[in-house]
């Protein structure tokens, strides 16, 4: 991708001396920066900014690695067969009016593609703003010049950014605020050829990108997005758009992309280690802090230990609301550290988290009084990360943040700032405090989130997640292949052969029970029965209470078909449950008696087969309210013990998981080995397109499958 | 209270000439805008800014309402000693060492409030800001000259804080952003007497006041608080500080508060028509968004349907995503709308909602592009409120407000701006904005979250709730008082009297449900059982399957003890539960026999009375998980169908009460009947502190206690 981040040779396709137009900032924008060779493309002129201008790109004569690219977009597929017979490596479309419009657009940009990829040719976009690079001070975008020029603030968050316009507004504003650090700004719009998960390998091996956040509504390649994501120490942001169903909506019609599944996606990017944001702004904020490089020591199972230091209050107890909703806790202070802090406070003031340090600030002037218990917050091993509460405007609240900033030449916790304050004192403040490395913030709830965020991913900090507080058992971290697999593969082969030459492509629960009894889990005992007569001596012999499910092939929802009837107590029952699913048309082929498993809780398990993702592992609450609560967490294959206590710590109702009036916990070995293995088995047959188990019941703490639906790909001849 | 607000002869006592001091301000802030009489008092001085200084209160002459007492709180009780001598009406306490710092501080304090009750002086404070009146230019308070001259930005808004430095950092940076436009601002601190009800009501009657921001920790008048709010048409926004345990840990040692439950204040403002916030600018925007007082129009029984205008798809995408969880939605635009917007936007843009419009601009111009479609979306009848994104910094982009607004002089739907673009180029645009009235943002996510408040309360819109869309009964809204009242209300005193003379105080199953059916409610149908045959005769009548529980009186948490016994089958069982329950010990009195009913739906109701807020009803999603989801809304009584109709729509299982997988809708007049009837029974019978109904089943759409425990005040003979 070299040649698009440092070509040698660009043309300015659609070039012009008019200055209304916003073509004419693309040509300038890239002579005020770029040093290699220009040439405008544009049969209307011979010559645009002193440079030579040339009718068509197989004209242009010296090196020639890019093509920007800006003409209304039925011209586009000509200029890049120019392109291709002129040798030129890549193109930056940026006009509109492609796939994002609709299925004419659609079909010239397929075009653009068939004669890009036939010549070997690279495309970026179309439909972007393209790609600005703030060292080497390169502008290869049609982006308002007055909106960069003297702005630039380099820095090492590099952008991705799935839109056209929004990369500008929002780019311009970064800068003109000098909030953010940019090292390199993509545009990408339709990412027709070159996408998101290209890029991001090319900025994890660019020595100038520290960070990168990315805004995106689908992964064309998320299973790479993924592994390139879990295998990097470089934090990297994503604000993903189109969660929402009405989002979703807007996205297909935006850049006719595919918004994925919003749940797994969350659950990929949370195995990945990749830090969620809600909203652009958001998104830039947990990136510029997390490019601060702060060194965390979180201890393993617990949550983060922030400290608070205010000079109000009020402020304090907002901002213990916002530590906990977001997963943080109040440190508890060390008693030297209350003893340090004590020092310069009122004696009638008592010293607590969150410190309420006005009064020291009062006695002792706010530079000593900040100076100190930042000092002192710093020191203590029982803080893991700090929040400053500062006002700054006037007076002695015109802080200078060299003297209230101890010694701390490279911090060993992350210390973000919260500032008040009217506009002109607070920007002093606000602009020495960033310079010096210290992230600020305007509103509580967004301190806080960056905070969390910054913890969001304990393993990657190398601690334990939180739910090994209540774990007895320490997960491993191998075996991402069952040891097993060998001896299960030829039966599982030998099952999946069977359903080829029925050519069965769903697996109802009699069916699937095989495959998950062929994988050494745990069903529920059954026996197969053909006459009432059966079916009673079966009974007797397994014990009231019972339950009776008729079996019609292929029929998955049996509840609703009258084909289940749960918590048989006597004979009596049994025979009018028997003789009612007889009546039923079609009649059941046999029936199915199974004890009626007193449970301490409902799960729900499977796995499905993501286009972008490939296959996915689900864990979730089950039973009636699983749907409304949507409790469920997805993970990708292969798994270990570790990801699976941390689906289980993941999910809200985590604390079902330990055990509730007098329950047994649910064993969390075995339960991790049932999604190892379910994974396994997804990746292992590609002809699987879903496993649904639900109920996943937990008796005495052991999961068994209660009911399970199997999905085949159902081209076997294919 | 007028004598706080406006006050014939104000004393200042702690004043001093020394500019170091805070108490200097004091002074020097008064004298700028108050124009009656101001009395210095230090002993130490003659003058102070020319003013003559008393050595006390009592030694004034001239007319004296209100002291403002700025000294070490070990001084002040002898000062209102000799503010009640000299008569003066009200004393701001704006010093700190009380009850906020432990019990020392509280022992000054409550000897400070002794002095004043018994001389019939009223105190503001301890541990405050005072007040400001930004009309009047009245600043009673130590607040920095500096932080308020020449900012003050008069308007609408007054704010209720309990909190003594916040108050001036915040309404400081208010001020010097010139956001929000202030009319009265009331530090009111420890609130040993004035407090957020008295001050609320006080407000409500000011004519300068249109809109009223809380910030508060607890209300100390809760019953009376929510009767004001409940009963006014002026907006009221509050952020209630002390959420969660930690805030609520730390706010008690802040203002020696106690905070509420949470959920019941989340349900009472909810019920009283009161906007709630999370973050101090949050409360900010909400609060300067309602000012402008919109006119509304939403459609009863539905979402509100908000109109996007974006340059930016992507912008479009992610303001979808708040909006649905937000609990807004999409609108469809007319057919003319449609038409009109396709006018400006070139052939090959589709138009939808989100609307990029930013072809239309390109080709028109931004001032045109922007007008033509806010007038468009504005007449729209399909379209309740608009979103428009504005990115404001140069050249085209440099907007005149007053050419992009078109004549819409005064809106009848909200139009929130989302407004991106490099600080200067901004700042010019977001003060021509607000100052024509409309509110701008500088997140997405916080112009949604306003959005949504503003259509928050559909009964004040005079709107249904969106639940009204599942439910195929209307509810009523007049019987607050169930009819049979004067019927029942013997029965229940002769079961009071009862528990009185034996000194019961826990009622539990046995006894709760003689009080439900006294109130003609569905309880379970039930045979007391005394021997082992008497219990096998019931069975055989009613039926397997059965629950047995034994009976030990006062004993609440039967499943724990061993003495609940469900899905028996068949004699057998029902002879191994009644003998293993004859083992334990205490034995169980007698036994009770109870069908084993099959629901479609677990909840929990109950009553709690709050110290603060008086009896509450709650209706929660019940069974295991109701402690992890905490599904839970409270109201307070008298209740009608339409606050029922309303707790179910707040519930998150919402969806469950409509019926699913084929089960019946839960018949809403009857769980209403249960609801109104349990609120009575609070509201007459003072003595009941709690009713807990768990679980109250949904059997066939109809609602069942199933068990229940009533706890009654103790103190019977007191």
């Amino acid at each position: 991708m070299d040649f698009f981040f440092e070509p040698n040779g660009v043309a300015v396709v659609g070039a012009t001396p008019e200055t209304d137009s916003v073509a004419h900032y693309l040509i300038v924008n890239l002579t005020l920066g770029y040093r290699g060779p220009i040439y405008p493309v544009n049969p209307k002129y011979d010559e645009i900014l002193g440079l030579k201008c040339y009718s068509r790109v197989s004209e242009i004569n010296g090196p020639l690695d890019l093509a920007l690219i800006l003409v209304p977009a039925p011209a586009v597929s000509q200029i890049l067969e120019d392109c291709v017979t002129k040798g030129v490596r890549g193109a930056i479309i940026e006009s509109g009016g492609f796939a994002e419009v609709g299925p004419e657009g659609k079909t010239l940009q397929d075009q653009c593609l068939a004669i890009a990829r036939k010549g070997g040719l690279r495309i970026w976009g179309p439909n972007c703003m393209g790609l600005i690079d703030i060292s080497k001070r390169y502008v290869f975008s049609f982006i308002t010049t007055e909106a960069w020029k003297g702005m630039m603030n380099p820095g090492g968050v590099s952008l991705i950014v799935q839109s056209g316009l929004l990369s500008a507004g929002f780019i311009t504003t970064l800068m003109g605020n000098r909030t953010l650090g940019l090292a390199k700004a993509c545009s990408i719009g339709n990412k027709s050829d070159v996408e998101e998960t290209e890029l991001l390998e090319y900025l994890l091996n660019d020595q100038a990108t520290r960070v990168i956040a990315l805004y995106v509504e689908s992964f064309l390649q998320g299973r790479r997005f993924f592994e390139l994501s879990s295998s990097t120490s470089k934090p990297i942001v994503v604000l993903k758009g189109g969660k929402s169903s009405l989002g979703a909506e807007a996205a297909v019609s935006h850049t006719a992309s595919l918004a994925g599944n919003d749940e797994l996606i969350k659950g990929v990017l949370r195995q990945a280690g990749v830090h969620q944001a809600d909203d652009f702004l958001e998104m830039v904020d947990i990136a510029r802090t997390l490019e601060k490089n702060f060194l965390y020591q979180r201890p393993s199972g617990k949550k983060a230990r922030i400290a608070v230091l205010s000079y109000s209050g009020a402020a304090g107890i907002v901002t213990a609301d916002h530590l906990e909703s977001n997963g943080l806790t109040l440190a508890r202070f060390s008693p030297q550290t209350q003893k340090r802090l004590e020092e310069l406070s009122p004696p009638w003031m008592p010293v607590k988290n969150p410190v309420d340090y006005y009064p020291a600030m009062e006695k002792h002037g706010p530079v000593l009084a900040f100076r100190h218990a930042i000092e002192t917050l710093h020191d203590d091993p029982e803080v893991d990360g700090m929040i400053v509460h500062l006002f700054a405007g006037f007076g002695t609240w015109l802080l200078n943040t060299k003297e209230i900033m101890p010694d701390i030449k490279k911090p060993t916790k992350p210390i973000l700032f919260w500032l008040l304050g009217p506009d002109q004192g607070r920007e002093v403040t606000r602009m020495a405090l960033e310079e010096e490395g210290w992230p600020t913030f305007s509103e509580i709830h967004r301190t806080v989130k960056v905070m969390a965020s910054l913890f969001e991913h304990p393993r990657r900090l190398g601690a334990d997640p939180p739910a090994y507080q209540w774990l007895s058992t320490k997960a491993t971290s191998s075996p991402k292949i069952p040891h097993f697999s060998s001896q299960v593969t030829p039966l599982l082969k030998e099952l999946y052969r069977q359903a080829e030459e029925q050519e069965i492509s769903i697996l109802d629960e009699h069916e699937a029970k095989k495959w998950l009894t062929a994988l050494e889990l745990n069903v529920v005992k059954e026996e197969i029965v053909k006459s009432y007569a059966a079916t009673l001596r079966a009974a007797n012999k397994m014990g009231f209470p019972l339950v009776l499910k008729g079996r019609v092939e292929g029929k998955v929802h049996k509840t609703e078909a009258g084909l289940v009837k749960l918590n048989l107590c006597n004979p009596g029952q049994l025979r009018s449950a028997y003789q009612e699913m007889l009546r039923l048309s079609p009649k059941p082929q046999f029936f199915m008696i199974q004890p009626m498993l007193k449970s301490d809780l409902e799960l729900i398990a499977g796995i499905i087969r993501d286009p972008q993702f490939g296959p996915a592992v689900m864990l979730g609450l089950g039973g009636i309210r699983a749907e409304v609560y949507r409790d469920v967490v997805f993970r990708l294959p292969p798994l270990n013990e570790t990801d699976v206590f941390e689906m289980a710590s993941d999910l809200k109702g985590e604390t079902l998981f330990k055990g509730y009036r007098g329950s047994k916990p649910v064993n969390m070995k075995s339960l991790s080995e049932w999604l190892i293995r379910l994974g396994w088995l997804a990746q292992a047959f590609e002809k699987i397109e879903e496993i649904d188990i639900n109920p996943l019941l937990i008796v005495d703490g052991e999961p068994v499958a209660v009911d399970a639906t199997i999905i085949l790909k159902s081209d076997f001849h294919s």
